[in-house]
């Protein structure tokens, strides 16, 4: 109960920040899949800390060692274990927080599941490290989905007040390839400027920020998910909401629905080239929980790192006095920015699971 | 591989909606639950078609007939069955959209997925109609978690522009009474009645507008949840994505959070009578996927009723060509505003799946 | 938690055995399985109480009502419901046994399990009628595996000291054929005398006896299963330890396996017509928990049923003192007369569920 | 899909025999056990291989590395990961299996199901050395179960003809001590004698030959289980038949009650000291599938080990041809020596996952 994902595809994720390693055991993967080692270590450094403002300075290489499932060069089928070796931890930065507990963060709410015996250095098995073993994951979902055509790309949307463009109807190989590249993967560089100006300005305020990240899966076929309980979003929002900080998921025109019309909200469909299609793409890619063969796009909110320089109001779990708090550390200014090859990889690993059951149901056509 | 939804406690939805019947199986109900029939058909009426102009004027009298599982007016811990026979259908209504897919329905992907065989008629399995067992299921959650101090309550928040006062920090029970009562539950009344105009407005533009609803769930031990995949903010936005229209998810302070800064968005701790609260509630109860003790709080979006009565452009599915759609029939002008017990319902049969498994954890303390 | 099988294939079962009706839920069935309803009434009829000594002479009439996932004769996508009314219940019959509880039935445990909530009438959910609805779905099941080329077939192999001859390696339809119309459906027709001369014996003794069913599935594809956990085994022996008074289940040479030598046991491989094949079959069709493409051979032991007319030591749960129990009532003298057909349904539900998780990979190829 | 087992106990097993590594994450676990280290090591060292005539001469140390989930010799209540890195692999010896199946074995089934992609080294992960980490899943589930007050003990009762005395109604901790010290576990010293001499003779003769395991599970409260596919027994077969080998389980008298009259197969109830209990043991501690308080008691078969070094007939799946099979290295001559740990794993497994459930429902009496 709790750290295992996937229903045919199944991922189990195990580690604590500051333990001696995390990583991930992937079974139900295909076999015959080339494990393309450059793409996934490629795909892991984008996730890790790098020297933009936005992250924080720690050092992460994440080198994941496979253990088992992979030869030749190859998926066996068997399960994949990936074991990324936890170095560079500081845990005295971390040692007060099961007592004096962070505002926003999990150090109260674990002291009380666990009973105070969880692992709290460097948030323990709740750290967004994790999502490390998550973004492996992921690269190696995206490499099946890839021999099936089906592309993911995401990028921030937003931060505080700045607003990146949004995906266009079709977006282009090149422009998934650019924002891949990115240190601050935004379709507008422009915004990207001034996003980095104000996290600069965040930062000297020894505070934090939250964002929005927008993510597109193109190449699905129409007919992938069911009603009612496994639609695509619900598969989709049920992975996002594993991802420390996420606070809203939402598909197509999401929260921008409440206050549109029927004659604007919905799609017309149009044929063309034999395949039918929808003038625009306000219902996502999903309609009654099953894809329609148009991008599936959605938005996922982030709310600021918890941990934050500035002075805070907390509380001693031992003594129940109220306390202030101030805590060291280094930190990322807008945890937003790292999250954008997890938020694909949240979306590659629920859909190849979904795709995988799919595919069982095409069989009895 | 769909309707079917829990670890614990199972529910199992089925039916079409111009079928014979639909209902529910709820498997995994704790034995000893009084069964109060009153309460349960307030709730299953509270969703169903009313007089007031967001609604359809369709009736749907909705009386579950138990079939299993209650005796002597208790739960007897056996899989509760309820059957709602289909009454009131007008199928002719329909008869065209497997042909030719109505934009924003479900119509079009049901074709691919069931490959033709799906029964189109009145939106069949993917119709709103599924909602009432749902309700039904969560009405009986609802009767075991108030056992256990647990409430849940829900009003609109938001149509088109017109927005509803949020839920306080600590809601009344007075204020739970009032709306649950209420034809269009909003906690302000002048809002309300803007709202109701709105609707006539809307109605009489042969169009429909989308909506949002809040939800609260108070009194809820700290402790229960999961990381990484079984946050309480999974399991429930999963379920909440079963609902047909749902667009967006969010907790706390939801999507607000992408412009917050830490400082403002922490909520800081304190402790009262023993026990830690927060001061503010950005965080909607949950922080590390666990609660807080704090009410959940969460927002829910909906699309338009897909159904208008003006003209949309759409495709021949036989022929390939596009074509021109008119659709007859009695539809709700928002949706939204009879979702208000299911959203509930949803939470409600989530979070008592999420407590059972807590309660298994805690003998071992 | 209890009465939902399967992974793809969910199936929901509900009742009592004196509630008002009992049924099933088959959800992720595939669409456009022709729904053959004369097939299906055999295979209930070969369920139900009959006119052979082995028998209860009660009439179950079992006739399924259903609500949903059927259209003009197809199976629709949607999830299948299924009702059986209850009729000719006696449960004046039943009243003391939640009290006193009978040696070797559930009304002890089930008295403990839900806290003397339970439903005791008739065995309550524990009833062997809850076998009717496991048999429908089986039938169901039993539909879309033929169109694959699957067959499953079962007789009665042993009773008290009578044993049937075993399956042949490579058994004819024209034996399928004459056991599913035999009232004891058993290989070799002068066994078939003993054992019935043997049950009228048993009766006039107001005793009952056990017995062992063996099931056969020939037209498997190779290659279906997982290991390590997700075995053909493991998914067939889970399900048929479902179906009440089973105490054994074994595979190929089963338990005769612990006296016999390699060089024995195993199944040497050749070559015919470009299929890979075994001389014999002692793995009963399954190495590694995959199917090799020979026939799955199963055993599987029925306890007598536990109902007898006999005078029986228990305790009165509510005095907490030793006392006497004496039975009336109808029941069967050898309920494993009338599980051949739920084995076979059993099997065939788990490998329907099991083969569209294989065809999920396939697609991988 | 395959390698991960458990609802709210979650285990997920990785590795290939040849691989760098096995494994296993546990998830779900409860916090705050004691990590008994000397205890696991001891239970390891019980599957591993030794000097008995019945175990291979190979050397597996099975020393796993904890990478998280336990802190300052207490779980955390997060996922526990171990490791134990493979050494002492001699691949060369099983080169040419995955062309020339060996009889008995998976490397046929593995190379359909995997489309030639599976490690076939040394069984990959198909081998009996999977069992390393289910053994050491099963010695931390032991420590939590005792904790509650239950013990997990087996034996061996079959080799060949010869038959270890059964476990007496209420087993006492010294004779469970004394077989978890001998390197033939047998409850009757002489017949362990005999067959150590058996088996030298199997050896010499270049076969192997099978067994039975005969387990009990005592101290469990009455009332953990659920009808109709939650059944203790359906819990615990499934897992069984995950070790290789395993042909068949049975429960209480097993499939003697297929010869047994009702009369005889009853086990009376008597109280004392107000507690239920049975004269005897024929329903092996469930009944309707739920605990009776009663000691569980089973029987596992396992098959001989399929390589033996006498001369086989196979196929050639490059060529399609029929050839001999000579089978070189270091195996077993009876894997069901070295099993018994592994079934009691199994069984902890399974039951501790179980109990949590049980748990869950208790808080609502």
């Amino acid at each position: 109960m709790g750290s295992v994902f996937g229903n045919l595809l199944k991922i189990s994720i195990f580690g604590e920040s500051h333990g001696d390693g995390i990583g991930v055991v992937i079974d139900g993967f295909p076999s015959g899949i080339a494990f393309d080692e450059t793409f996934i270590l490629s795909e892991m450094k984008r996730r890790a800390p790098s020297s933009h403002v936005g992250s924080t300075p720690r050092k992460e290489p994440d080198l994941p060692r496979i253990l088992s499932g992979v030869k030749d060069r190859y998926t066996t089928g068997a399960p994949i274990c990936a074991v990324i070796e936890n170095t560079n931890t500081r845990s005295e930065d971390y040692a007060p927080f099961s007592e004096t507990p962070r505002p926003g963060h999990a150090d109260f709410t674990a002291s009380i599941r666990y009973n105070g015996y969880q692992d709290a250095r460097g948030g323990g098995h709740f750290s967004g490290r994790l999502t490390a073993p998550l973004t492996f994951a992921g690269a190696l979902c995206k490499l099946a989905l890839k021999e099936k055509g089906v592309e993911i790309c995401a990028h921030i949307l937003q931060i505080g007040a700045l607003y990146d463009n949004t995906f266009p109807l079709a977006p282009t190989q090149s422009l998934f390839s650019s924002l891949r590249e990115k240190s601050l993967p935004v379709i507008n560089d422009a915004v990207g400027a001034d996003m980095t100006a104000y996290l600069e300005e965040i930062r000297a305020n020894k505070d934090s920020v939250g964002g929005m990240i927008e993510c597109i899966a193109t190449g699905l076929p129409a007919g992938v998910g069911s009603p009612m309980f496994d639609t695509v979003e619900s598969r989709i929002a049920s992975i996002l909401y594993a991802i420390p900080a996420v606070r809203g998921v939402s598909f197509g025109a999401g929260f921008d629905v409440a206050s549109m019309l029927g004659s604007v909200a919905n799609d017309a469909f149009y044929c063309e080239n034999n395949s039918v299609k929808t003038v625009t793409n306000h219902h996502g890619g999903v309609l009654g929980g099953i894809t329609t063969g148009m991008p599936i796009l959605l938005r996922c909110a982030f709310k600021p790192t918890p941990s934050i320089a500035k002075e805070q109001n907390t509380v001693n779990l031992k003594t129940g006095e109220n306390t202030i708090l101030e805590i060291q550390g280094r930190h990322d200014v807008c945890i937003a920015c790292r999250a954008v090859p997890v938020v694909e990889s949240a979306v590659a690993i629920s859909l190849l699971d979904q795709m995988l059951e799919a595919f069982g149901y095409e069989n009895f056509r």
